[in-house]
């Protein structure tokens, strides 16, 4: 039943996002990353810790933006994960300055996305491979350094703990602003983590949340001071390094029966971001973002919610 | 099913809270107000900021007191809300200074309350207005000044948002000092915004809540310093005003698949509040309080936590 | 069906988790303890403060251990509760210091427990005793002063309401840095109380979360300064025995129907708290933490987190 909900959702997208943008291919290498084989091109780097802890570390200068591109690197490494006999945790960082993880590359042609198969869950892949890593037998820790928008947010509210800079790090689902939908889990996510109203308050807002108003909402664990977050979260994944997996896996799996979503509500939210993404009002304010500088310009990236802002604006009096 | 529940629960209404209090009326123009016929004396005031973006200002001197005649008059204002299609944004402040909105009126006949009929939803007016609130494709933000007690707590917790003045805020469910059980949903909502435990404080102390530790538990978003909270709300509702209404709409329905009460759970709620009103544990407390000054006294009114604990204490001795 | 899978869930348990560690009764008194028949050595001492309001005081020095012993005198308080036909309010505090009420008695034959008849409810005795004080039409407030790990923080988490000193509580479910689950109802109630991040952060670091983190994360409804609380929570407690009890338990059912986990999901972590402390994993480091000084040596009590992580360390390494 589920799997012909997302085939009509599927079927619904005839229309490619792309063709708006398709003059401003931003990098060079764009087209080569996207075609899906990972290579020397890892946006995702493993490191392994010692067998029971491992880091992932998301590296793709010079924004750490999702796309097409990333969703098999992702979706390896989560395999990966999930398979692992040794493996208990895992840490999620950033090597790049600024950005922990942002939002979906809006040059790529959404027909890349559309295309692609659903994933094990029967999801398609971007809420598949959340769906895995919530329920995988290993304990995720995202560490958010940055700003983690849109694809970060859904990644971070998909772990198990999430601990953030309380000087750098900054959390956001801006996608309102852009006109369209988030698709990747935080409408069924953040009420169950913050409440109904914070929520709201987050979703439709578009706003920034800086680290300590996501620690007093709920949004992260804990706001951790700059200077400590390093040791902080090292030393806790060390920590549950040392324990019996089995029990790691048996808490964590009743954890999971009383408070994940359903796969059904994570499919609506995907299918809610394909129809709205591709709506005028989300291709007009994506094209204006885009002309400011979105996904070229840093202080178009690190001020999302000033500029959602200033375009939404524009939008509504066109 | 549900229909013939709440038929039920009327039909055990047949004594009037009201006799009790009769003889006390206390405004010259209250039994007019109770008509029922919103002319003139308009307590909910709509101001039209923009065609997107409406205020809905409280002003029932000198209490905002909630009665049978406030009932078609906020009922009119949510068909409104949910009809227009221009809107995006309604915020609900008030104009009575130390009071956002506070208590269910108890000198008006009960009896006119009961005879009302149920609204769109099946539900009766109260529960019904609230749920469509709740339900409608606009965001609605309390701007809280003053108290927000029993269905001035009840419309901010069906509300989308709460932003309440740090000096200027309290909430409360003061009902079982005065010994009946709240009926506009708290129990229903509180567990989802605040957990088990701080709704049970909330709930089964009746104690007032200032702003600061109404922020702490997630009963409101954020207590704001009371010189931003203008600022700071019309801000908001401006930005969000200029965003796409589906968009809006479409994250609003997927958050309230995930976090509304069923209307069952608020049925029954109201169910209760009937039954329990109309006991001599109520009756004799509420006439208690109305005697000290209830509806009448500022200094009753701004310490009803404090009042309704002097009766109960008194009550338990008689 | 449900008391079938219990059923299946004892089967499972034939060995004895006390062989490893019988060689080492800790006081005297301890086998008298286990007999079940409560006479002068009650763990649990009621005070009744007035016929509304009780108090039940925690005294089993010198660590406010909970073993088989402590069960039916705690179950028989908790009928004592749940009969009384004029008690409204019942306070949990404990007479050691350090200590409001920590783990279950790992010198005991696990086999004392098992063998144990299933509660009223139908499920075993420890989770039976707790659902049946969550349903309770009283409300119960537990007032943490010292430990409150393991049992105690189940406990606690069952309890309506729960205060917390700011300067000398501390609570936890350390369980997993001994190599098993929680059985007493963790993985069930704290995804609802504080959300899904802050309860696998706290279910699989297995730290101590002192007060003022407790209150921040929601574990706690509130941090009181040490010198306030006595006189806070007894007043609270003091202001609802004054209301009328049907009102407090027609409140309280109706927070109950939208908060408390189901029975299958307690039933099931018993399941996995009685499977998992019979495997190696737990067998071994609850060997070593005995022979480290667990239960006899206030060190090892007041840094449960550390030498659970130590022993962990050391047993991965073997």
């Amino acid at each position: 039943m589920r799997k012909i909900v997302v085939a009509v959702g599927f079927a619904l997208c005839t229309l490619l996002l792309g063709h708006a943008a398709d003059g401003q291919p931003l990098r060079a290498a764009a087209t080569g990353d996207r075609a899906g084989t990972p290579t020397a091109d890892q946006q995702f780097k493993i490191t392994r810790v010692t067998p029971e802890y491992w880091r992932v570390t998301i590296d793709h200068p010079p924004f750490n933006i999702f796309g097409p591109d990333s969703i098999p690197q992702l979706s390896t490494v989560i395999a990966q994960i999930e398979r692992d006999p040794q493996l208990k945790v895992v840490v999620f960082d950033s090597a790049v300055p600024g950005f922990f993880l942002t939002h979906y590359d809006f040059t790529a042609p959404l027909d890349l996305t559309i295309r692609m198969a659903p994933g094990p869950t029967g999801l398609p892949p971007l809420p598949d491979m959340l769906v895995r890593l919530s329920r995988a037998p290993v304990v995720s820790i995202v560490q958010i350094r940055g700003r983690a928008s849109g694809v970060g947010s859904e990644l971070a509210l998909a772990s198990d703990m999430r601990f953030a800079s309380r000087e750098k790090a900054v959390l956001s689902q801006f996608e309102v602003g852009a006109g369209f939908v988030p698709g990747g889990g935080p409408m069924a996510r953040l009420p169950r983590l913050v409440g109904r109203g914070r929520a709201l308050e987050i979703l439709l807002s578009g706003n920034d949340i800086p680290a300590d108003l996501a620690e007093r909402y709920g949004y992260v664990n804990r706001a951790v001071p700059e200077a400590e977050l390093d040791h902080f979260v090292d030393a806790l994944a060390r920590r549950i390094s040392t324990f019996d997996k089995q029990s790691i896996a048996e808490i964590k799996t009743l954890v999971n029966n009383v408070s994940l979503p359903t796969d059904g509500e994570l499919a609506a939210e995907w299918r809610g971001f394909l129809a709205s993404v591709q709506r005028p009002a989300a291709q007009q304010r994506i094209k204006m973002l885009l002309d400011i500088g979105l996904q070229r310009d840093p202080t178009v990236e690190t001020n999302l919610a000033k500029y959602t802002g200033e375009v939404s604006n524009q939008a509504g009096k066109q």
